[in-house]
């Protein structure tokens, strides 16, 4: 088809939206459009300029024959905050205390468009991290592990509690539990992770660390690398963390049954050590 | 900030693919960009027209003082059919029979672009349905669940077989699963689901349909009607189906485990009955 430009920046930033991650040679839409690649230099140019601007992200260009340009999402700082910010107000609801001191955080974790802008803070905070996949454990770290992985353009790898007969065979663990100290087991399908593949842990809850830690071991056994690790919400625990280099958005830092009291704070991911910008 | 209409054109576009489903008044474009609702007002055109040719969605206008314009998604037929072609295709391999007549289908729902465009296809088919909820089954129905809700701008209730102490008060239902004819037990948070919505169920796989009926009676328990179901498979059942009115995007005809040989086809989705394009 053929347009003019005000019609391919609207398609063009439709692609870009939907391929992050993804090189993408300036043929492809020389030819789209039928114009020539000095035109579409100018149309990505006033769209990187848009979406630098905008904090939507940035494109960047490969030179050489297979060169491209590629979408990297990125999130504004203060935005960023913002959102952090007004999401510990939600927290800090005392009708969230429920028994055992956890919290209500279903109404955070059902609402799609709202994970899937936390998902793109942990994206574009571990965007140069050259992950390949993103793992989680069922049920409740899923949807924000598929957002942070879409945004990033790899698979999700889904650890379990149970073994389920329809993913062939699995590799399962023992760990054990931080808070609760009891002995459980954890198990990902053979074929749900690639050897040597690099792997960003996204989780809902961290407590002493645990599940997380068990999730450590397990990408060992799949001769794999720790990317990094996420959590949307990290709780008070006495004793030392079983997991020390992690990135939270929220953290729930105080709590008392008695008076239904609690706080919650924006995580560590603003702290000056992670360099938001520049990890 | 000031825009030119080049730079209003990417911004905007950002914008509505972000923000489906939900209406805008032109007057918060006018303010962002200091146009004249005039200028905003062709550029919506020109989005418009761009949306609809490349079958992105549309853009609605209501008119009036409490107006503004909607994005509402949609997706191309022939793109579609042809995407779930390839889908069969990769589903037809018979590397993926599993013991007991299941299919591996990780890859397929690990992949968050491709359940992205997989949800696409049940949002557009029900975006006139006044969907208030999207509900789904713990664990692999949620990545497109969360892909439906995203681009019908609704959140998502989990279901789940155990019961969880996070979650607060819930509600528990027996249901015999159609194909084991045996009674198992699903919940949901009480406060997980408004009473009085109108519920789309998405599920990734249906056999007789046990699950599906029994997330059929849950929603009654809340008060609240069934807008729609879709299925990602839907696999062969001698007997006759426990659900009538489901939309199917692929079907598991045949399946041969002593030759292992599957057929795997297009769903219902497609079929005139449900004239894809009006409903």
């Amino acid at each position: 088809m053929k347009y003019r430009r005000s019609g391919r920046l609207v398609d063009m930033t439709n692609y870009f939206l939907s391929h992050p991650h993804q090189q993408i040679p300036l043929s492809y839409f020389s030819e789209l459009y039928r114009s020539a690649k000095s035109s579409i230099s100018e149309d990505i140019s006033i769209i990187k300029e848009v979406f630098e601007t905008k904090n939507i992200g940035t494109i960047e260009t490969t030179a050489g024959a297979s060169g491209g340009v590629t979408f990297i999402p990125a999130v504004n700082r203060r935005e960023s905050e913002q959102l952090i910010k007004e999401l510990c107000d939600r927290l800090a609801n005392p009708d969230r205390l429920l028994p055992g001191g956890y919290l209500y955080m279903m109404d955070i974790i059902g609402d799609p468009i709202l994970t899937q802008a936390l998902g793109r803070i942990f994206a574009s905070k571990f965007r140069k991290a050259k992950v390949d996949a993103v793992m989680t454990m069922a049920t409740k770290g899923i949807p924000i592990a598929y957002a942070v992985a879409g945004h990033l353009n790899v698979p999700v790898s889904i650890v379990r509690h149970e073994h389920r007969i329809t993913e062939g065979s699995i590799v399962s663990i023992n760990y054990v539990s931080g808070s609760k100290k009891r002995i459980q087991t954890m198990s990902l399908a053979r074929r749900s992770l690639l050897p040597n593949s690099n792997v960003l842990i996204i989780d809902d809850f961290m407590k002493a660390g645990g599940t997380i830690r068990g999730m450590m071991d397990l990408v060992q056994e799949f001769q794999s690398t720790i990317a990094g690790i996420g959590v949307l919400t990290e709780a008070i625990h006495e004793e030392e963390k079983l997991v020390e280099d992690y990135v939270s958005l929220t953290k729930l830092s105080e709590m008392d049954m008695r008076t239904k009291w609690i706080k919650v704070e924006p995580g560590n991911i603003f702290n000056k050590a992670f360099s938001f910008e520049d990890n």
